[in-house]
This record gives structure tokens, sequence and C-alpha cells, in this order.
């Protein structure tokens, strides 16, 4: 087994084996049916990321492309991430017949039909339950233990960054900026947080989880994804005040014109159980035919909790359970990708908060262009004006079509008491 | 393949594999690696369960031991329950290699190691994803996903009975009594709800779960019980106002002592991710060393949920890989069991009412015999009496040992303004 990529999860993967070997927590041999698993190399192209596995006495080496020749390697752990290196990396490893164990959800969103192909021809196994939710053995419960169920939903937090932003933002009333800068602080966001709260991670996650789920593989471009960048602290307070709480949700639902999928901050009941989920947990509630909803929580991201999913998937390596499970993805690599319900067909409940001056019949005209688009409301609240001209009227509607909603926003956005474009946030739950 | 016991799970099961069979819900050749599953007969002694099964066109039996001498036969579910009648079934099916998958947590809290003794004698596969939480894919996670880790505590509600009614206790504020029945009206309560109620069941599976996540035979009779019969409304009410919520908890725990396992109402911080599981609901909420908490959530109970775990089962014996599992499971056939740390040692917080007549100096009295056993009072309520007599003194303590908190009860139940023995309840979380 060689690891490649020696960072934060990296060095998680090593120190968890090396227990697990000198049977400090346990006898690893036990858990893999008797089969030895040998860590044999690590290998990075960073001095810095080299030395602390040098010094537990394990070899070291900055050439992937020598490890990837080596004949006594049959297992590839890869957590290099990223879209180039990683995906030749992987191809070529697959292609020789070696498993391959990654926590890379970007490179299985872009190319996760390639990827399966490459591994069931060339009898390999892939394991990647780390790339969605960390630590949180949920793949592997959609593949086996919920095997039974006909998947009509999935729906979760599965970025950590952001929760924790959320989190915080509800909690201490500040704003977006200084809660990002906090996160980044404590080492809970990266320098380039792009990624994460744009909601292009928790979108790379639903396509993996989804395709999975629905048992036909998900087309990442399709996944209309919105973050929380730009979160005004006041729609997250106001939503409070009617009893909600707001969390970046990655759904997935297979509806009868087709799958609905989308990533986006949404309103939650303050009793859902995705609800209560903080900082930097994560958690998805499945939905199956026979099992209802059941919900998987934990910690979806960090050194620990992601290297303990991939060791999971080096112990099935060696149980040699992996390549017939790898076979099963059959319908990832050859099947069709199930039709996309169209954005405007979909529907739920809106939050919405107009911005608007003072003036005579303003709730009027707003409440007849939301009526003519058959959006009807089920709560309002506009509060007295303090010391600016700005009045928020903030409302609930019950549930209306997505396309309906947005051509009423559209057209109240035209009327001359508007302040600024109305901000509008999904209700789930 | 053969189910043995027609009554409502057994029908879900049914209902499910037909479903697959036929292709309505997915082809289930897909989900198996292409092996075929066949339903051959289901066998019942009562001709009402049997009956909508073979108007499905499935062959029925009231004849067990023939189904178990069939060589067309290469997988029994068994689903009629209990520990003698199922138990024989159970190791005569093993014993002719035949694979066993079974929802009966009793048998296997009971006699665990002679099943999988004989289980893995008889080169056959042993599933019971359902014996523990129903639909929730638990043991599989603990089994696979969770392998890497050093688990060091399960914590759990895992009796759906129990959560319904302390849950409407909470609600509606009324008697354990009137719940129960509501309970047993509405379906979630069996005629007969011993089991249930007085946390056996809580403790039959805390046994399976404890056994898997610690990787040793646990001894069933080693596990203190305690159920909600006789849960005087009055301690949740208080409990809510001190901003928790009582939960039947089923608790393993490695200490350094040895392992630490008990059943009993608990109080939880109302914030804890176990207090908001209402309902018929189940969570359990299990500590790794890598993986840090991770939480599963779901319906423990019920005719579809169960049967759900059921069939994932079946396939894993279709998929070929179910067999290898239970040759990993020696451990509980061979292993010793861990050593069971002292009652008296184990530590938490405690919630007590002590019921006492108006008199001078009793808080300081009750004090002093809590402080001379190094118990520390947190928090203390003691309300103006109302009509009666009985002045309740409520108090949360600091962590205390068991064996000094129960001590000091004792000492205080001796003294005379005490108009009843002192209640209590541990605190979590």
């Amino acid at each position: 087994m060689a690891v490649i990529g020696a960072g934060t999860v990296g060095g998680g993967v090593v120190d968890i084996l090396v227990d697990l070997m000198t049977g400090r927590r346990g006898e690893l041999a036990s858990r893999t049916g008797g089969v030895a698993m040998e860590l044999k190399v690590v290998c990075d192209v960073r001095d810095e990321a080299l030395a602390p596995i040098a010094e537990k006495g394990i070899e070291t080496t900055k050439d992937a492309e020598a490890v990837l020749a080596r004949d006594d390697i049959d297992v590839v752990v890869e957590l290099i991430g990223g879209t180039t290196v990683a995906k030749d990396l992987v191809l070529a490893a697959l292609h020789a017949g070696k498993s391959v164990v990654t926590a890379n959800k970007a490179l299985l969103a872009h190319a996760g039909p390639e990827i399966v192909t490459a591994a069931i021809g060339g009898g390999a196994a892939l394991g990647f339950e780390a790339s969605v939710c960390g630590g949180v053995p949920l793949l592997g419960a959609v593949r086996n233990g919920l095997v039974a169920n006909d998947i009509t939903s999935v729906v979760g937090i599965v970025n950590g960054t952001c929760n924790y932003i959320l989190t915080h933002m509800t909690r201490e009333g500040k704003p977006y900026g200084e809660m990002l800068a906090e996160a980044q602080a404590a080492g809970y966001a990266e320098a380039d947080p792009t990624f994460d709260v744009e909601g292009i991670d928790s979108a790379h996650k639903l396509a993996v989880l989804a395709t999975l789920a629905f048992r036909a593989p998900v087309d990442f471009d399709s996944i209309p994804c919105e973050g929380i960048v730009g979160m005004d602290v006041m729609d997250i307070r106001n939503a409070s005040g009617m009893g909600y709480v707001v969390k970046l949700l990655a759904i997935g639902k297979k509806r009868e014109n087709g799958l609905e999928l989308r990533v986006h901050p949404t309103l939650l009941p303050a009793g859902h159980p995705l609800a209560v989920v903080s900082d930097v947990f994560n958690a998805v509630e499945v939905t199956g035919h026979a099992v209802g909803e059941v919900m998987f929580y934990g910690r979806g991201a960090g050194r620990m909790p992601t290297a303990s999913a991939v060791v999971a998937d080096l112990v099935e390596v060696a149980r040699g359970t992996a390549e017939s499970a790898t076979r099963e993805l059959a319908f990832w690599a050859e099947g069709e990708p199930l039709e996309v319900a169209p954005a405007g067909e979909s529907r739920s409940r809106f939050y919405v908060r107009f911005s608007v001056r003072e003036e005579y019949g303003v709730l009027g005209q707003i409440a007849r262009v939301l009526g003519e688009h058959r959006v009807s409301i089920a709560s309002v609240i506009q509060k007295e004006p303090d010391r600016s001209e700005d009045i928020p009227i903030v409302m609930l509607t019950h549930e209306a079509r997505h396309g309906d909603f947005r051509a009423a926003l559209g057209e109240i956005d035209e009327l001359g008491f508007m302040l600024q474009r109305s901000v509008f946030l999904r209700v789930e739950g």
C-alpha cells in the first residue's frame, strides 16, 4: 500500500495505520480477515510533509510514477486532491490493476464514470467513502445497509466550513465577512475559501451521493449551486424570529418529472433534525421507501475523521470485498443520467425580504403581484421603520412553483417603491 | 431463500423482495452482482399469516423442519423471535451450512457465541443488522465504516416504545400509565409491554451493539437494567424546567477499569443531539478515537424499516460477502468477555428529588450528608409548598462516584423528615 499526498489527511491515515498495525488500538489483522495490510511508502513533493513520516520509519519518496510502477504496491491512496494530477495518477493506478482509495469528491463529481470504468476494467477496487461527509459512513450505508430501498431523497449539510460560519452568524449575530475570518483563524476555512463558501464543494458531494442513492450517474453541471457568500445576517435573524434556522443544504430528490438537485442556503424549522447540526458537523437525511427517514451525523472533514473513512476503505480492500462492490458501480460507468427536472417546476415554500420605501399601499401591491403568480402568503412581518427609510417586509409563502415565484419577484423588483432587489431563500422540511 | 415467521416484519420482507424481484423498484439483480435472489417458501404456523403470502403466488408451509431439510434453500430468514424455537431453528440451519438472517436481539444477546460458532463452523453467513435499531444501518457501520476506530462509547435510544411514551409524557405532561395505554392504542406498544418498558429489549440491543463496538463478547447478565415503569411525570417536568430531557438510554463505555454497560432513564441537556430524538425514532451515538462522535438516526422498529435491514443482509449474502464478514465475528465466538467495571465506580452527574416534611434545616442536613460522601451540588430548586405537606427538593449534582452517591442517598432516606425514598436519575452529555 502507498499513500500519495502526505498532507493533513494523509498524516492521519499514517497515524491510524501505525496504531492498528502495532496493535496499540486492536489488532488490524483481526479486522481484515487475517490479511496483512502494510503501508510501504508515502509520497509527497514537499519535504516538510515527508519528514514526520520518515521519522516513524516509513519509506518516503517524491516520485509518484515510481510508486505506481512498483509491483509490491497493490493499493494506492490518493490524497493530493484536485482534478488534474490526481486524475492522471488515479487512472494510471486503476489501469495497472492497482486498487485506489480516495477522498477526492471533485474528481469523482467530474470524472466518476471514467474512473469507475477504469476500475472495473482493471479488475481493481475503488474506495471513496471519505469523499462525502468525511468520517461519517454514509456512502457505505447507501450502498449496503439501505440497498433494499428505493431512495427518494437525500438532503444534508455536507460542508463543515459553511455550517460553522452560519452557526456563528446565527449565535453571534455578526456579519458573514467577520465570521469567515473567524473560521479561517480557527482553521475551519481555507485561505481561499471559494470552493466551500460558493457551494461548489457541497455540489461535488451531492453529485457523488445522488449518483449512489439514485443509482444513475449525475451530471455535476446540472446542479444549480448557490453558496453563502454575501448572506445577510439580517435574514438569519428574521428566520430565527419566525422559528427557522438557515443551513446550506445539498438536496437531491426523485420527482415524477425527473431528478431535482440543488445546493442553496435554506430555512429549516428549528425542530428539524438537521437544524440542530452545528459548527463543523455534517448530517445527511436519506429517505427510502421502506426505511423512511434515516439520518447520519458526524464530522465531515478534518484529519482523523477523514482518515477514519480512508482506512475503512483500505480494510475493505484487504478483506477482498471491495472489488465486487466496485463492479456493482457499473451503473455509474454505463448508466444513462436520470432526467433532470426543469428548475422552474420545483416547488417549495419561500422566505422573502423586500426593502421598500414607506409609501401607501406597498404591501397590497406586493401581495397582488404574488397572487397573480399563484404565490400565496403564509405570514408577514413588517416592522416600524427606525432611523433608516428602508423598511423590510419579510414574508413566508405557502408552497409555490419556483418559476412562478421568481416571475413574481422579477415584477415586484421593478416597482417604484423597491429600494433594492428582493432577497429570497427556500424553506424545506 | 425461505422466510420463517410471516408476521409483521416477515410480511414486509416479502413485500420488498417481490417489489425488487419484479423490477418495480429497481432491478434487484443489479444490486447483488448479478446473483439471483429467489424467495422460495414462507413458513408460519398461523393460517392467517400465510394467506396473504399465498395470494402473491409464493409457496407457503407450516413445516419448518421440512424447510430446513430442502436442498434448494440456502438462506433462512428467522423472524419468529424468542430464544427457544428460534434458537433451535437457527442452529439447525447454520449447522446444515445454510446462512441465516435474523432480527432476533434476544437470541443474540443470550446465545451470540453459540450462534456465531455454529455459523463459522457451518461455513455459513449470519446476518443480524435488523436486530438493533431496525432499519438504521448501525451495525454495518460499526463493523465496516468505523472499522478503523478504537470505539470508546456507544450511547443511544434503542427502544421506540419507551421513547414514544417518554416523548408524550414530556409533551402532554400526563402520567406513565396513561401514555402507555395511548402507545398501545397507537400500535407502538405490545399488549404485554414488559420487555420494552423494563428496559430488557434495550439491554438485548446494547449487548449486541457493545459486542461489535468493543470487539469482545458481552455478558448480557452483566448489564444493570432499569426501565421506565413507574417513571413519575413530575421528574420529567422538573428536568424540563432545568433544561433537560429524559430519555431511556443504553450506554456502553470503555473505561480504564473495564467496560461500563447500563440501561436507564437519563437526563440529557435539551441541546444534545439525542435529546431531539422523538416518538418511535431511535438514535445511537458512537464515539471512535479517529472519527469522534458519529450519530445514526431512524426508525428502530416497524414492518418496513426492519424489513429494509433484513433484505440488506440478504443482498449481502447474495453478493457473497457475508460469509467472510461472519468469519470476522470470531471474537464473539472465542473472545474473552471484557472485564466489567464495578458498578459503584462509574461516575456521572445526578438528578435527585427528595420529598421532605417542612422542617427547619432540611436542606442543610441533605447537603451535609451529600458532602460527606464527596457529592457536590450543582443546582437546587425548592419550591414553596402548595396544598400538600410534601415539599420536593430537586437537585443536580456535579460528577460523583455512583457508589458514593448511593451511599449518601441511603443515609438521607433514613432521616426523619423524608416522606418517601428519594428518586434519582443519571445525567449524561
